[in-house]
């Protein structure tokens, strides 16, 4: 069977358009089923451990002393959107390697610190997703395949390096990250003898989080479970609940961890021959990329999209939203968040339509996906599992892009987050897949 | 208008036939509705709050050394059913006011016990319900009307009294709660300047708790709020851990909370001349009984039904069970707990048919109630408040008896809990209630 020059003749034939891109991929069919089938196989055998707390410096691969990693594709300097811009001048000050904001404007100008995507380094951050060499972060490791992913500690709302916005107050709270909190969640984790991280979210998922926007449930669960061995190390009362108060404040605490855990999963499919599945889709607040498992470690990517129907905070619009930041999409790419919307109501604002809209972008995620995940049973669907596995030609042919649940930092002011809503990945992205598909295997 | 000799002629010429009992209340339907407004403004006004614990005997109202108060409407001794006889006996051996459980029945025998519904005296309690004298109870308070009402501290599942069985292991953790828990819980509740309780439960139904059989939320959301005066007052870390792992491992800890809640809410409905509002219903395992408020204290009672359609733990089947026990169902004369199954997907395998029939439960309740009680929003209803005050005129009228999510104790053995499901309030209950009221004011 001579798939390969078949579809090449097809795609040199008719190379731009949809339909027949996806017709070309048709011959390749069966071993594209074949090799998803596997990715699928792999993606939903990963069991994700949060095991240990450590120095990003230390741990994290081809981490160095000037660089600062960041969400997203690829990206220099200079095309970084504004709350990014600000994250990494950030950084730059709390590690010392500039004395203010200024000296960092121009480390970075002179092309004096590397600047690095965390997916390149087995790596996801949430927004901007700045991970510095001294910064504690959350080691989790997939206890089927051995891999290892990390991501930092969520710092909360407000004047945080996650949303771009940083003053005193941020390299503040960041200090006591590393120094206090870290040190001590190391211990606590090391008593807890590592936490699974999936059974806390099928219990969340069973408790109105959809696990991107809505971590209110899976960040109790998590508090719940490590307060005997908060309670066990040998820590002063103030510091025990300066730790607690700081987690049971934030329920956005657990999201860090989730997006660790589902690129644990979905980098088990990378690199399948043949394969559409789609193994990451990341922002960078410029541009918005998109991985295919037989595509490898290539990027796919379109501009990032602005969220136009999001929820604003009062005094904020539309036209003071920075472009789609982040690598928490890795969530969507796993199944929940934007796909999860149904088991969470409380998120049905967001949808626009209510409730019912919530169920209809869960059951529209379900068209361009290969598999429900049955560890995540959405309640109100009679505990049917979360669409996973989004198959590239999926998207294309049927013309439907993912739904991911996300949210807005100013494009600026240094405001920090001013809304949150839905936004669509760029159906560019996937057809520029595609075309890479066909020109690599036929 | 002559209201009352109308119906008084309409009730004595129809007596026993539902559909014109109905016709006859009709001509008193402008007072009645009066009355009842003013019965639903005043559940919706009480703010219950969490404020003390302290010893049965030192604080419920009619307490005595000798006094054992139980679930349901008032039964002697000998019409008890085996679960409740077993938890009486339990009681006087854990008050040493019988030396063993031979003792305990010759002083029941004898009629040297006084045994007394929790509901004559400002109480509530869970399945068999028992509360004796040395135990320590949760104390509430309404910060609206100013009323005090008590239950015990669950003691979760297994060999526990509340569920009719007792063992050296059972008097215990009795003994536990008494001597270290319930000492602790008093320091922590002051610590933390009271509890509110409606927010929690309102947090908890939008995290999938129905706030009857299902608690794990709220009682999650309870230990979070906990945490910090427990780790602030002076404690061995031994003793904090206990008393932490004795909530943290039972997921119906909030359970004896919102029994307190709801009676407030309920009792502050009571004895408004002319209102049909059902303020209580509540089953001893032999009577099932409910009081209406323009009926003060009297109890209507029927035999307790059986709870056929349960899901029974391996072993058991419907032949095992006694019949329907306890104060709980004071919830759902709340609006929560069956009112509200819509809101707790979870629990949609005690519906029988999937999430579908739990909305429709959820809908059909709002037939028979008089009011949407927006404090509870119910997620995937788009948030329309639980149906809350059945009007005994509509249970009559359309034949829908309320639906409790209940347990089933077994009927002989002492084994405890062998099953949960659902089951309806005995209509018999409510003719008779609406017979009484035709008497009453006519």
């Amino acid at each position: 069977m001579n798939h390969a020059s078949s579809v090449n003749t097809m795609v040199a034939k008719i190379k731009d358009q949809k339909k027949t891109e996806t017709g070309a991929l048709k011959y390749l069919g069966e071993r594209i089923n074949e090799a998803n089938t596997l990715a699928i196989d792999r993606i939903l055998s990963v069991e994700p451990v949060f095991i240990d707390v450590d120095t990003a410096l230390n741990v994290i691969p081809g981490m160095t002393h000037d660089t600062i990693l960041h969400a997203g594709p690829p990206i220099e300097w200079e095309r970084m959107c504004d709350p990014m811009k600000r994250a990494v001048r950030g950084a730059l000050v709390f590690e010392g390697l500039a004395e203010n904001d200024e000296a960092a404007i121009q480390l970075l100008k002179r092309k004096k610190v590397k600047l690095s995507p965390n997916h390149h380094h087995d790596a996801a951050g949430a927004m901007t997703g700045i991970i510095s060499p001294s910064m504690p972060v959350i080691v989790t490791k997939d206890s089927t395949f051995g891999k290892t992913v990390f991501s930092t500690f969520n710092e909360g709302a407000g004047k945080v390096l996650w949303f771009g916005s940083f003053e005193k107050e941020t390299l503040d709270r960041l200090k006591w990250i590393r120094d206090i909190f870290g040190p001590v969640m190391k211990k606590v984790i090391k008593k807890a003898q590592g936490i699974p991280i999936w059974s806390i979210l099928a219990q969340g998922i069973q408790m109105g989080d959809e696990c991107h926007n809505r971590h209110a449930a899976s960040s109790n669960l998590f508090l719940k479970r490590i307060l005997e061995p908060l309670v066990s190390i040998d820590l002063s009362k103030r510091v025990l609940l300066q730790v607690y108060n700081f987690i049971a404040g934030n329920s956005h605490f657990f999201l860090n961890i989730t997006m660790a855990a589902c690129k644990l999963s979905m980098d088990a499919a990378r690199g399948i021959r043949e394969s559409t599945v789609v193994t990451a889709m990341s922002r960078n607040g410029t541009d918005f990329g998109i991985r295919i498992s037989g595509l490898g470690n290539e990027w796919c990517t379109a501009p990032a999209p602005y969220l136009k129907d999001a929820l604003y905070n009062p005094g904020y619009n539309f036209n003071d939203g920075a472009p789609d930041i982040g690598d928490s999409s890795i969530i969507e790419t796993m199944g929940l968040g934007g796909f999860a919307i149904a088991a969470a109501p409380a998120m049905a604002s967001f949808a626009g339509g209510g409730f019912q809209e919530s169920i209809r972008i869960t059951k529209e995620m379900g068209r361009i996906t290969l598999v429900k995940n049955q560890k995540f049973g959405i309640p109100v669907l009679d505990f049917e599992g979360t669409p996973t596995g989004i198959d590239l030609r999926k998207v294309v042919e049927i013309g439907i892009s993912p739904s991911i649940n996300s949210a807005v930092l100013h494009k600026s002011s240094g405001a920090g987050q001013i809304g949150a809503g839905i936004v669509k990945a760029p159906y560019e992205c996937f057809s520029k897949a595609l075309k890479a598909f066909g020109r690599k295997y036929t």
